[in-house]
């Protein structure tokens, strides 16, 4: 099934379920007021869901016009955002940067780190940065909703307790990402807040499209209209997203609810072919920026400038964007200590 | 006010008001759920929780005997657990133990992390750890729980944001602590649960001991019935609270329910009185093994060690725990994995 947030004046917003074709939805607060209740008791409220979602489908509820803009994000606010580095040709590429840390990759266990989950943002809210000069960049990655993770789980209970599949735009200000990592303490100013597409949907949808834990589907973006990459989720993805989980339960159990990103998208292509010709592209910036580097001596890929749209989606054999879209434009809040 | 949470079988657990003197309380339900909730709408509800604390503390209503091991964290899961590093004699010890990063210290921006908050734990809850030679440390801390914080926030706007005040125990893997770091995506499996004593407190009730943003009472921390370290958190905490929510929200909105830890309590002292003598002491075992290892050439304090209790209190001028005190047992999870 499918299930969306919409924005109704309270900060976690109002649980609804979407059609299978994504034109239509139907409040599912008779069944659970938010995704974060539903996803506290899964067990119990799923079938109810899954059911309604039955009788939306069927015609037996008329429903209303889905719309992308009424959107929050499917968390609005989440106890748990950890983002993982399921795909190594993306951090060898970005730490390749000048000033990133170019220490040896570890491929016996994913890095990741503890995200900002207060507010993540809408899938049509604007990325706001306070200073255009950060060096804005996007990262579009798939993210899985969790159930319950006990502490020490292993590669099977991880596996059972991924609820919901999307994906989302991890905003990076590549600028900040050196002061963050140089001071020891991890990301943190350089991490604003994540965008997550509209609809969460359950892993029954994806056929054939999911499986060994990964999603396999290309993940489209659009800068200002032009596609910039289309990696396929699925394919280089070192570690699944059981594997992520396991590694984020070491020392800690994870509550529900707890969303675990699969690190930005990335194939080990060769770069030749432009995008427009089918070629993969990249899922940010500065993966372009390094192989520009590496091929013509310099970056010739601007980072994100005010004004900016972008684009993400995730897309299924019909071409559709199952999880809707991601559509942002860039804002500069230039005196917002002033 | 006083205000605690209490265990009801719902991960965010019950709000109730607690007497001044820690001795009754009295449901806050028909005012707020819970306290996320109460924090969501403070200016509506607060009024309401006072006059509910004014008729406790008259005795117009009875009230149940307040129990500590009847409570949880006062949030049992927050949307942010952020902590600073306001003590610079803290980090300055800590750094120079053998494997930690020995950058020079940022005096001119507080550091901090983004720490996991799905899953905080009750001030009585145990310290659950698979392993016990992974250095278990404990550091005691005092937390402010945080309004809604626009980004950009100046210095004014993050003083009044601040709602309520506690103390924490940031539990702490020291052997991991090293491996995170030289990841270079911050600390994750070095931080498990953090643990919360069962009050949070408005800042009204602390009188003169609130001033400048810090709150000016003894830390004191027992390890095994023995008093380990005592520092006054208001002394030498280089940033305030309004300091390290200033740099929290240099990139971002920080939401309602934001947690901010102000670092380890830790006091610029010579270390030579033992605390049974009057003597500081210490707010985690990092920094006693530190100076042990400057002093004698080794370190001798142990990490804790399963059956280890560890108690922290802020304790006010009457002597009083003003916000009732965690008290916990290391716990060895052993075949967690298995």
């Amino acid at each position: 099934m499918k299930l969306a947030t919409l924005k109704n004046g309270r900060p976690d917003g109002q649980l609804v379920v979407v059609s299978s074709d994504r034109l239509r939805t139907v409040s599912a607060s008779r069944i659970a007021p938010t995704l974060q209740a539903a996803l506290d008791d899964w067990a119990e409220v799923s079938p109810a869901l899954s059911a309604l979602y039955d009788q939306l489908n069927a015609g037996e509820i008329a429903g209303q016009m889905f719309d992308s803009a009424l959107c929050l994000a499917p968390l609005p606010r989440a106890f748990q955002w950890i983002d993982g580095a399921g795909y190594l040709s993306h951090l060898e590429r970005v730490r390749s940067l000048k000033g990133s840390k170019d220490a040896e990759l570890q491929s016996a266990r994913p890095l990741m780190y503890q995200g900002g989950s207060d507010s993540l943002s809408a899938p049509m809210a604007p990325i706001t940065v306070t200073d255009e000069t950060l060096a804005i960049d996007f990262e579009a990655e798939v993210a899985a909703i969790l159930g319950p993770v006990p502490m020490g789980a292993d590669h099977a209970t991880a596996t059972a307790a991924i609820r919901l599949l999307t994906v989302c735009n991890d905003v990076s200000l590549r600028r900040l990402v050196v002061d963050d990592l140089q001071n020891g303490f991890g990301f943190f100013h350089a991490k604003p807040s994540t965008a997550f597409a509209p609809l969460v949907v359950t892993l029954d949808e994806f056929g054939n499209a999911w499986r060994d834990n990964r999603l396999h589907l290309r993940v489209q973006t659009l800068i200002n209209d032009a596609v910039f990459g289309q990696p396929n989720a699925g394919v280089d993805m070192h570690f699944d997203f059981a594997d992520l989980i396991v590694e984020a339960a070491r020392t800690r159990d994870l509550g529900a609810g707890t969303i675990i990103g699969s690190g930005t998208v990335s194939n080990r292509h060769d770069e030749g072919l432009p995008t427009k010709k089918g070629g993969i592209g990249f899922a940010c910036i500065a993966e372009a920026r390094t192989v520009e580097k590496l091929k013509y001596g310099r970056a010739r890929t601007p980072f994100l400038k005010s004004g900016d749209r972008i684009r993400i989606a995730a897309i299924d054999s019909d071409g559709s964007p199952v999880f809707g879209q991601i559509d942002q434009i860039v804002t500069i809040r230039g005196d917002a200590s002033a």
